[in-house]
């Protein structure tokens, strides 16, 4: 019935979506299997892409030539610059999404790949031949043979959902688990693992009281993901703030003893970073209220997503304590919130690439791997999509540097550390801020996307323009001097200290008071003359003065760093040779395997003089 | 957490959404609530709406105020009158629908619907009291209260669906099954069924070769389904037609043993009607082939809706038959075709009001009463609904007989006659099918709608305009007389016998062989007299004219008939007391209990003789 295929992607969430485009875009023939063609990309969760360091990855994906940004752009219904008073080196883009318009636009993305095929059916086992993955065998007891399989079930394995004291089977709410995998690799050797996530309440919004909230618009001047010609929003519709009260917590409160998790029902650990409401005001007693959006899920619907409110308490609970939140005095609920555990593989059994240590050419990403959230989920498959394709093709893995990504950031944390609870991304983990922005992942990536074969011209195109202007206007802020009779009278305006004499823009710009906005405002003059360059361009100028300094630390100490990259330990190092070494050091190598000194270093539990001793070992 | 509801629908599918737009729209406060929000009014098989019979009936829906007709024009790719070579009282419309944007458009219509709540859930059994129902039981073991429900489970009650050898729980592909009501309603007393239904397989659109097809477009003027405003289609997609052939049925055959029908696997009977291919070439071994329509599943989609293909041979097989179908040489599929077993209540066990006998204010409507078809299904939702809300409200029941509706015919057909197989609607089982044309439903039913307080009043303006337009042309063309030199050559060029005098154009278009139409095209004057009115109200009058005659006709033997249907039979009636009566007699009209000698007549089994008896009984 089927063909063999280059690459063959299980799952159609977020993961699975990138994965099939990627290998399909670069030229693998790929087939992706799904338990329901209709729920294709479905947003499990709020109806909302990027935040911050979340925003980030999706705009690194979207340089390479992934699609999730520009199926955001293509159905947001409301963008937000996070961070915009920090200055642009902070800026974090976020969308709320038409949910169901999302998923639409993904599906008909993947449509109108010739080289995917699609299939309905579960996967329920792999087929395994001399420790390397040839295909897949599904609920229909169909054998479908592939060169490569990336699995992407989400938080389908052995789904189990929880509400107060009832639970049943599920992958999502309304959806059937998924089962056979765990056990077939667990009997292959894996380790698996339990996690659990949790969803709020949806609620009518025709029953809520907007008056009574802060409403939350969104830019006046809308941005958006995509690097490419994607058009901004320009209508948009808000979401609204409110809050918990001590009504709430003392209701949430009677719920606490039929509560899965401190009953211990639930086993498996939550992502500690976006806890359910029991969970915040059980862990921040002191705290009298906790902040609520209130987010629309699309363009027409009433349906409202309660951010915030993530619980799993009895339904009834939920209910009552809900309607005690300020504006939520009528409430009507659609669908409960619920917890969910799932099986996951802790990440530190795959290498670099996504691909698993144990059966070659198979590859693991998105939720699967421990990850929480659309972005995490999204920019693994994306690497395990090239990564699988490359492999069937004979071509080079493809790693990004801690330095080159949040991406990078990611997948080295998971394969050298792995993680016991849901990973989410945080600015705070990457050591390279101010080389990682948003505004830059075009710099940092589009080139390497178009080599792959995954970017193409266009996004090369626009690139190189925007290169070529931002080189530009950089010199002419270096070339445009001003005198102080000019511009002091400005300066004082703003509080700065006024020049003395002849003084070039880009010199005034190294001011942290002093924007480029500010200076487009001072006169007629400087606002034609800056003009004529897009904001976007502005923007990258401004950056290139303000943090030149820091990133040039910072790329300096990549550079340094990245050499320990580019050692590398031969797979075959046999480590119980290494007897100065520490034992622990040593076990832990032994279970990694990794591929170079730098990737050694970041393994928790090996220390520095372990590394002087494998340097030393390798010749260095 | 809930109010008591006025009416409570279980079940989203098309009769659940009629039942609680009508039920709501009238006034009543109604209580959604459905497995999974994400598919409201989701279309499990073909994609289309209406077709011989059944666009009649959604026309019906219209005039009565319901919303399929409205959802389907605005969302339809393709529309075409079927039999338009007919004559204008045969025509019937259908309309290829784009699936998502049906599902999408029809949730949107119930969100809009201040009346509706929704909640996302399984109804696991029914609460009763006192022999009335009051309410629903959950999955999650929530109560709601209602004064009515309406039962609309579809094919979800104990769901099975096969494929080859294969089957496992579900009440369409990837939805789980709705368990608990059949159990509860078994041991109240009712009798439950069993019955069957299959879909095709559904495959991807790029690769087929529709060279070799023919292509059917869509109407080249496109008429619609709802007589309010909306929109007329002015871009469509075509389907294409191509035919199985003895390679196919070879194919085919090879999986006859592992057929689970055919292997008595499958117990519930199936529509025979509407049989799958295996069926078809099982018992009709002579024809060499089977036409298959090949039809888009949307506007943007490359999902193809193989109809003429419903099959739960395995999916191999499945494959290998499809290959061999001109066009279809390479094709791909998305998902296979199945059967799906699942229980429906025998809708004898029903009054005309869709009311249970056995238990109060609950009503079914839907598939659970053994039909099969979304027409079929929402026409009885509205008139559930309807009623639901009247008995709350202690209004009088609203029955449409049969000859003032198709659906009529249909309750009327089901509630005394019962069926074994899915039952679905044809023009055959209606004995007044020139009063219930697709053309006239706004006249025969609008007014009915607006007095239920279901109809808008828009809908009776518009209804009112029809009329006195179609009265006006009527007088016209009775006064508009023609000389034969005038008119003589046209008809000649027709073929129609010469007049002899003056002649009015009403006489000539009472000619079988002269349409309005024909008027229109013979020279610039008539062609300027007749445009001033739109194509809808020259057929009524050509109508009018060329079938005046039998309509009187039919009319007179539905009036006759409709005075046995006044005659009322009280509910208390002892018939063991009318020992004249046959015993066979006796027990059906025991079983059914008849509330009109009307009714009486109809149940099949009950001889004109115990009618007679049954007359003098009650006095006439
Ligand atoms: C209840 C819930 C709450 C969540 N809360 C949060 C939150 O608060 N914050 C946050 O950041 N993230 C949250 N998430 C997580 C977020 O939804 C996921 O991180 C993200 O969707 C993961 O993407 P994925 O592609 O890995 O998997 P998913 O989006 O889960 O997609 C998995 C896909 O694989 C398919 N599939 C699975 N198994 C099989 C199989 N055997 N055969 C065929 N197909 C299969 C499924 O049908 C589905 O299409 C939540 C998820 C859930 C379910
Ligand atoms: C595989 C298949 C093939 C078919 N083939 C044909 C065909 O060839 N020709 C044809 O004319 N018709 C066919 N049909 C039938 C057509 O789909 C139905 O007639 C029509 O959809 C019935 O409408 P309904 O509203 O009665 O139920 P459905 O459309 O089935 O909707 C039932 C709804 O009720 C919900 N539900 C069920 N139980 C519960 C519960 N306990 N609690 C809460 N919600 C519940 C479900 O989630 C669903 O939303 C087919 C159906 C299927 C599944």
């Amino acid at each position: 019935m089927f063909k063999e295929y280059d690459v063959i992607v299980v799952g159609a969430g977020h993961a699975g979506c990138e994965a099939a485009h990627a290998a399909a875009t670069m030229g693998s023939s790929v087939m992706l299997i799904t338990m329901n063609m209709q729920t294709i990309a479905q947003m499990s969760c709020n109806p909302a892409m990027g935040g911050v360091a979340k925003g980030q990855i999706v705009r690194e994906i979207d340089a390479l030539g992934g699609m999730s940004g520009i199926v955001t752009d293509k159905t947001m219904i409301q963008f937000r610059m996070l961070n915009s008073s920090k200055g642009p080196a902070m800026w974090s883009p976020r969308a709320q999404s038409d949910r169901m318009k999302f998923a639409e636009e993904w599906r008909s993305v993947l449509e109108q790949n010739t080289n995917i095929d699609f299939w309905q059916d579960m996967v329920k086992g792999l087929i395994v031949e001399k420790g390397k993955v040839v295909g897949v065998k599904t609920g229909l007891d169909i054998e479908i043979r592939g060169k490569a399989v990336v699995l992407t079930n989400g938080t389908f394995l052995n789904g189990l959902i929880h509400i107060g004291e009832k639970n049943f089977g599920g992958g999502r709410t309304a959806e059937k688990a998924a089962k056979g995998i765990t056990e077939q690799l667990i009997k292959m050797g894996f380790e698996a693992g339990r996690m659990k996530t949790g969803t709020p309440p949806r609620v009518d919004g025709r029953s809520l009281d907007y008056t009574k909230m802060e409403e939350q618009k969104g830019d006046l001047h809308p941005g958006k993901f995509s690097y490419t010609l994607t058009e901004p929003l320009t209508k948009q519709r808000s979401c609204y703030i409110t809050y918990t009260n001590q009504k709430v917590h003392e209701i949430l409160k009677t719920g606490f003893e039929k509560s899965p998790m401190f009953a211990g029902r639930i086993k498996g650990l939550g992502p500690r970073y976006c806890p359910s409401v029991e969970d915040k005001i059980n862990r921040f007693a002191d705290k009298d209220r906790h902040q609520i959006f209130v987010e629309p899920e699309g363009w027409n619907t009433v349906e409202i997503y309660v951010n915030g409110f993530s619980t799993s308490l009895p339904e009834d609970v939920q209910y009552r304590a809900l309607s005690k939140i300020p504006g939520f005095e009528n409430v009507r609920m659609f669908r409960p919130g619920y917890a969910i555990e799932y099986d996951y593989f802790p990440p530190t059994q795959l290498n670099l690439s996504l691909e698993t240590k144990l059966i070659q050419n198979l590859y693991f990403a998105g939720q699967i791997n421990g990850t929480t959230g659309y972005e995490e989920a999204a920019c693994q498959g994306l690497m395990a999509g090239i990564n699988a394709h490359n492999k069937v093709k004979g071509k080079e893995e493809f790693i990004l540097k801690r330095s080159e990504a949040y991406i990078g950031v990611l997948i080295d944390d998971l394969i050298n550390k792995g993680t016991d609870e849901p990973y989410r991304m945080f600015t705070s983990r990457a050591e390279y801020r101010i080389l990682l922005r948003q505004d830059n992942a075009d710099i940092r990536l589009t080139e390497k996307g178009y080599a792959l074969g995954l970017a193409d011209e266009d996004r090369i195109k626009l690139l190189h323009i925007k290169k070529q202007q931002t080189a530009e206007l950089l010199d002419e802020v270096k070339k445009w001097k001003v005198s102080p009779e000019y511009i002091n009278p400005h300066l004082e305006q703003l509080n700065s200290a006024p020049i003395k004499e002849k003084t070039s823009i880009y010199n005034l710009l190294k001011r942290p008071d002093i924007s480029i906005n500010d200076i487009y405002n001072f006169t007629p003059e400087t606002k034609a003359s800056l003009a004529i360059y897009s904001e976007e361009i502005r923007n990258q100028v401004e950056i290139n003065i303000k943090y030149e300094h820091y990133v040039e630390k910072e790329q300096k100490m990549a550079d340094k760093i990245g050499n320990l990259e580019d050692l590398r330990i031969s797979e075959t190092l046999n480590y119980d040779m290494l007897v100065a070494m520490s034992k622990e050091g040593r076990e832990k190598l032994k279970k990694v395997k990794p591929k170079t000194i730098g990737q050694a270093s970041r393994i928790s539990g090996v220390s520095p003089a372990d590394i002087s001793i494998l340097m030393v070992y390798i010749g260095r």
